[in-house]
């Protein structure tokens, strides 16, 4: 039946877009080329800031065509198969589910600033800086890569303590940099103008970045600098503390997980395995 | 009765400034309005180091008056309704208690710099440098937020630890700071004018911050430098350790307490829950 | 009988050169020679970029000579004593199976730059760079520290995760770089010249490295930067956290087995041991 | 007896010195006199590279030679009471025991430099660095804190792993520091002499401190300078897991060790505690 054959290819086509079964070459060749395809597009992005002479302009220029296109056509191919990605909603709700999904809006905004100039006239830096929603398609391997989402549940599991801990580093930049700001301003007004300077100064001695055109000079502001930078150790203590006891707990989760269904379980008497 | 009326108020001002039942709406919006007006605060206080026109000057003056008005109201709310926090006490001891709490004196400070003025004349550095209390009234957030305490709880009980490492780090910037001084003085006794500089030096080292205004130029100085960055790193890596055992042993110790309750149960012969 | 010494000599060999019995004092005072050697055969690389006087030149040169001497001979032993490390395969197949083994080739690659100048000419720079495989000799170390092994073990198992943290860096690193170039190229065009000099601030900054040779002075630039540097702070957080996830699991996977193995086991109900 | 009292007296001094039973108020009172002591010693070293008036001159060299026969007396004091700190030797074997102890070297070097220059004429240079052994008293608090050996002892069993890792880093930085000065050197033949240079850039960047005296300026030195920064985030978080997971052995161990000695147990079926 005709009808069939129409299923057929809309069902291999959603294998091949969507993550297929194990084995399946071609979805494999089709991911390979993509992910090509995102690197190829990050590249002409940047390429663009570069200036260049011409003929290699109107390279990049059709390099950057090419892949819009075929990004374009993977988007025509992700909505046709919504319906197969939803099975329990009608086809037209499951393609409105998906078009407004976090990943389909990705993808269409990586395509959009392509067709967009040819409607609105725009100034060309503001254009430019669209270009950069461009490298959204990268997130795409967020598809295919599977240990992203284990980072992920462990961040969001300890999301809380890390805003609150984020949020008294907060803390401590506004009181550093009103500090400073007292501190040095006498001595270099022109360095430490005002507490946004004192601010700058604050991101950059608390994260360890250091990079120098800013730093204060009297004793004491180097005496705060730094009680300031030892905390700024905390800062990189704390998160990474929070994130080291999210990873072990997901860990032992999973163990706990194990024992209940009867894969690992040992005797707490001799030690030997028990069926 | 009318006594009852204004007891029933008492109670739900109480509600509304102190952490409320879930589901309480009123209460709800006056902490976000709080937490709003903090953040205001806070830019003003920044604001006031920036020189600006004497119209926007004026605009943040009137800001700054009205976060004082309502956190001086919420501050006598929070007094008058004091009794309500610790019933177990007479009113007038339940008042001196909170008066003396570690909250109300943050929220003091925050209003004071306001009315001091008015009956001390002091200059304006000064007055600018206590204006930065007014920043502790973001500390109140600390009532908001619920995932800090367990912060404060880890850090609490590996104090020893912390101080022990941080007191290794002491002692190392002391000895990092004559030793750099002995090799580099005679080749930059500008830069390293005394062994105050060669502690300059080691924070900015062993912090990993490296504002580049300080650094050794001889062969030793730069052996001795490497040295020192090297340790840095275990500067970061023993206190991560520390948190990182902490926060770990804080979450076995909410799972050996759920057993305990008998919440979560598994024989340990076969894996199956037992009631 | 002459064949039997023969095969002595050839067992004594090999247990010098590769790991031998505890208390074999010969075998390990091999063993320090080849480490001293391997840390001589350094420091003439780097002296090699050092311009010196004729005589010294002419020393190092000698000493270079030397290494690679015995290094040829220790690897002519290993190859004729492959057989006994492979007993299963004939001798032919398992010196092949030796040689193309990665230890060996970085043996091999070890002493090559020596003997190749005398067949191909090539020119002194790229030869300099042929040296540093030299280097490579230090990885013999490999073989006699055993600690490093569970390191490995590690980072192969949290593979995936250090992975994927990495690739969401570099996303981040893209994104970074075209945003800084698109807020700081009109006011800093010399500095902040194309997204490839924005990509080295974003290195810089989001590693906490921070020369100082290329920094945000916009007011936009700076407050992305200070968002950057933050994000910084995550780069260092979260394969820390997967790291000692790791080692954390590998630690209860070592007492797991000991348990089964019957080595450690308490009664739950009392603590006492059971044999 | 005379005998019997001046035993006693001897054995109130050995309590004095030496850590004492709780609520020995004299003992503790000797312990915070010797800490300030030696926190003021530190202050005369630092002091001592600052040029000053001739009177605070001699008020330090006062101060200096306070604290030193303070020092004197209690190094005395501890050498008199050794044979009760070792009563299974003979008293001279103790005295010689306790004279060739970590502890007792460190407090006999802290007073040397002070009694040497009367006997040997030394240039003032020397001087100065031997001074800096005074500042060996600080770990004097060793004896006083306790988490310290918590520290020491995570430490130690993760000694061969941090060990491995220090090696692999090393091995890294030799490598980086060839590479970096053959991309370099042809450019700015100023900056990156020879291979140290690229070292004192190499160890600058792994440990991001990243002073800015020395960075790559060329595409390829940039991208190497990448890469090495990026493998630097791994030098922090292969130490900080190992450490992490050091810690929380520990934690672990004592846990087993109290179910061991029956102090909380809890069935396996129910949770409820069992005697």
């Amino acid at each position: 039946m005709k009808m069939n054959t129409w299923l057929k290819i809309k069902c291999r086509v959603f294998e091949i877009v969507e993550i297929a079964k194990p084995g399946d070459v071609v979805s494999k060749i089709f991911d390979i080329i993509i992910i090509a395809l995102i690197l190829i597009s990050v590249v002409v992005v940047i390429e663009s800031t570069v200036k260049v002479d011409i003929k290699t302009e109107r390279f990049f220029q059709a390099l950057n065509t090419f892949t819009v296109i075929v990004f374009t056509l993977e988007y025509a191919a992700r909505i046709w198969t919504a319906d197969l990605l939803h099975p329990d909603c009608t086809p037209g709700k499951a393609r409105l589910k998906y078009i407004f999904s976090g990943m389909a809006i990705i993808d269409l905004l990586a395509i959009l600033p392509f067709y967009f100039p040819y409607f609105i006239p725009m100034n060309l830096i503001v254009l430019r800086t669209l270009r950069v929603l461009r490298l959204l398609r990268v997130f795409k391997f967020n598809r295919y890569t599977d240990s992203l989402s284990t980072i992920g549940t462990v961040l969001k599991e300890r999301g809380y303590q890390l805003i609150s801990s984020i949020f008294v580093v907060m803390v401590l930049m506004v009181i550093a940099s009103v500090l400073i700001y007292t501190f040095e301003n006498p001595q270099q007004p022109e360095v430490f103008q005002n507490a946004f300077s004192g601010m700058w100064w604050a991101v950059a001695t608390l994260t360890t970045v250091g990079y120098g055109d800013i730093y204060p000079i009297t004793i004491a502001g180097k005496i705060f600098s730094a009680i300031i930078a030892l905390l700024g150790i905390g800062l990189v203590a704390i998160p990474t503390g929070i994130i080291s006891a999210g990873f072990i707990e997901q860990i032992e989760t999973k163990h706990a997980q194990n024992e209940e269904h009867g894969e690992k379980c040992y005797c707490p008497y001799c030690g030997k395995k028990i069926k």
